[in-house]
């Protein structure tokens, strides 16, 4: 079974809101063809035959993330910026779902803000912010840690948005970078989360500076792509199930709190 | 200031579903005026004058979560298990605020499938369940946490529902407390998130055994009230700002990510 | 019990090397009766009738901190930067066990390289350094925190030595500050730890700037001195106990591994 | 450089003390060539030419731990139980040095009080304990961790010791398993810990009763040993060094704390 996982390439599937690259000319100078194409390349160019990757956008039908389409997907690589509101409930719901379920999913920088970060982490995921040309400097601070492989301590970018603490997450359940900036805020840029039966790494990158083709930060990117993927072949989310005693392994569906035991509540999971 | 804090006492709500003790006669025999009642009781006995508790329930207007009842209120308890669905979203929304704004949580055993709950961990908050008289013990594993002040180590709860893993939360910020029951089970039974500005604590409980009546739960819950309370009088929800460089304390309100910056988007958050 | 606990001052005990002072002028200007003096002044300061304080040297007999004082001590302040080596490990051993029994230990700044805390974390503490005057920036994490209550966001430090990631200690339990420096090196400046029964906060400060007279840091150290401190009266260090099936209360004396359970080996634990 | 470490095996050492074997039959008929032959097997078989193993014991040179041994050694896997005194400590500091350079740490089970355990953990690491043939049922409360793949959940281990909270060790960075025993007692028996550059596994196990040759606890150990591995090649101890401004890449060896900065002190580290 794990060989055979390892056999088979990561499917990497990278979702863009590609909207600056139409709406701002400077942005589309730098990411022509638009920024989800960019870290699809780098991915592609840092893990070889070890990934297949492909890339939607947020103009697509159901912005590309149908139910086909995230069950054939092993890692999401979200980035967005503008558009936000713009990505349905009803997508963010399965996305959701498959998420918990072991799709992994990488959020770039000012992913913070988007509908699927929030709902996974549940707090604001507000932070401070400048655009003024600052340089980042990303220390690890977990050398051990496989994101953290390959890349120089500090990381340097020349051009870079600030992004400053108070970062609104809960505390990440590991800690790999710590980014400062040239006006002295420091932010928690780089943090793994394991929510149900997936993985999570919010990651540094911007839009407004040519930061995606920077090798440190491909290599960041690629190294969180073989993080994020689940090691089980099975997607399934965690279900409330009922056990009798000395039998661990045969749970009933879940009835419902009341005691007569055979009415579904209305409100019975679904997952 | 936090003299002032020290001095006034904190202002506890207890929120039950007040449902089973309506509609199961061997729970309304256990809580005649309802388990809020009972909960609320303990937390005056074992804190005295350094409280002032009060209670609600599901069936009042907005659930008696009014944004009046949420400003005055420094501690919410809450309790629920039948019907988590009939808990209306837009009550739901601003209990979040409030919470992410520094109000206190408590979430008592079978409101881990509450929406609040569910909402504010962002994942499925499912687990293992029998209901058959388990007995539990309830082992402190971070002795000097004051949450674990003033009970034996374990706490025994004789009859008891058994909930087990896998317990589907993020990693708890800090774990106190790891129960066991007759079969064999463990569950993470004691655990506090800090969300925003807010704390919220995860405690033992149930509604089909006498368990509110228990001393030492009493005093567990009575220690996660005095946990929970923020020390900060003013209730602020972490918000996006823009700080210019060398400027820390006077930050912009955000105007939109697209570079004209005058702009307020229609996804522009309110909090 | 706790009420006692309560009313009875928090009794910290500030211990400092006293040898910079001694030994560099610019030092001994600065903090003319010694930085423990000044720490210990802050404490008072802030924490009124809420502290004892006292202070002690390297040069004293047993440095101080004999069984009777340490006895006698809730809060240890540990200051050092010249001197580690000089600290006797016949002393170290003593307060390495009475933390473990619930004395609360503060850990400033320089002494991230005492004996006492690289015995306690199990790692170098060696980090990156720099004394060129670099301006401070204390970032606050972890807002809902005690030890960040009362001071601003970010706490700015004109003066400064710079200490930067990587940081070799053990990932915090919590992580309360993160600093920046003028060069942009970055810092988990303010971490808690739980060990055994006790606690120990790792805190910003310094010894060639007049560090300890800065406002901020002063309220920090004193929020500090309060969150360290155990609940517990009794001090007693976690011991190996034998217990019966059943029997979750009376542990026995370990007499061994080897199945005679008769003898006493020589290894055998004495806490 | 990773692909070159990708092929190269894993050298897998594992240090059994062989005292019970030698001292009591009836583990000597479990493990006639003694444990830590069975659990190279274990390994062995698990990972095949992924690994190469071998072993050594206490009663070897240097107990089989000198410094050729450790630098050619990537995964060190340490089980003792009767004689921990015994081993000396000038073959712990180099462990010890080692392991926070790189070299992956696994400590089973009774190896919870190791002096090399206890010095990397800083605390008593003591814990609760009955040896009555308990049965043990090991709970994944971590299902993405590569640490839990490939095992039931529970592991059931049929004759078992009891080991119980409060286990005295720094909360783990990760807490992968959590035992419960026929006496209902709870322990934390599967934790990952990353120090300096290192990472260590604490695992489930024992020696009274056949518990390496349960294909889940081989299965879960063989886990440990490909996550523990590093994957940077070269072992280098976390070092002080000084950092001039803007020169984030040549540190300069530290040379003591007083002003004249030119004489190196007596207690300069080492590593």
């Amino acid at each position: 079974m794990s060989t055979a996982a390892a056999a088979s390439p990561i499917r990497v599937l990278v979702w863009g809101e590609n909207v600056h690259e139409q709406v701002e000319p400077h942005v589309a100078a730098i990411y022509p063809q638009g920024m989800h194409t960019t870290i699809a390349e780098a991915i592609a160019e840092k893990l070889g035959d070890r990934v297949v990757v492909t890339t939607t956008t947020l103009a697509e039908l159901e912005h590309g993330l149908t139910e086909e389409v995230l069950a054939d997907t092993d890692v999401l690589v979200w980035w967005g910026h503008a558009a936000h509101g713009d990505v349905a409930d009803e997508v963010v719901e399965p996305v959701h779902q498959h998420m918990l379920s072991g799709l992994g999913l990488i959020v770039l920088h000012s992913g913070h803000w988007s509908k699927i970060f929030g709902k996974l982490m549940g707090t604001t995921c507000t932070l401070r912010w400048r655009s003024e040309q600052d340089r980042e400097r990303v220390w690890t601070v977990n050398p051990t840690h496989p994101i953290a492989r390959g890349v120089p301590n500090p990381i340097i970018i020349d051009a870079q948005e600030m992004y400053g603490e108070f970062f609104d997450i809960p505390a990440p359940d590991e800690l790999i970078f710590i980014s400062s900036f040239t006006g002295r805020e420091v932010f928690r840029s780089g943090c793994t989360f394991r929510r149900g039966h997936g993985k999570i790494f919010f990651s540094p990158g911007d839009q407004d500076y040519p930061v995606y083709y920077h090798n440190d930060v491909r290599k960041v990117i690629a190294n969180g792509v073989e993080w994020v993927v689940r090691d089980r072949v099975a997607r399934e989310i965690p279900v409330l199930l009922r056990y009798e005693t000395d039998d661990f392994f045969s749970g009933h569906g879940y009835t419902g709190p009341i005691e007569s035991h055979d009415e579904v509540p209305a409100d019975a999971p679904v997952a």
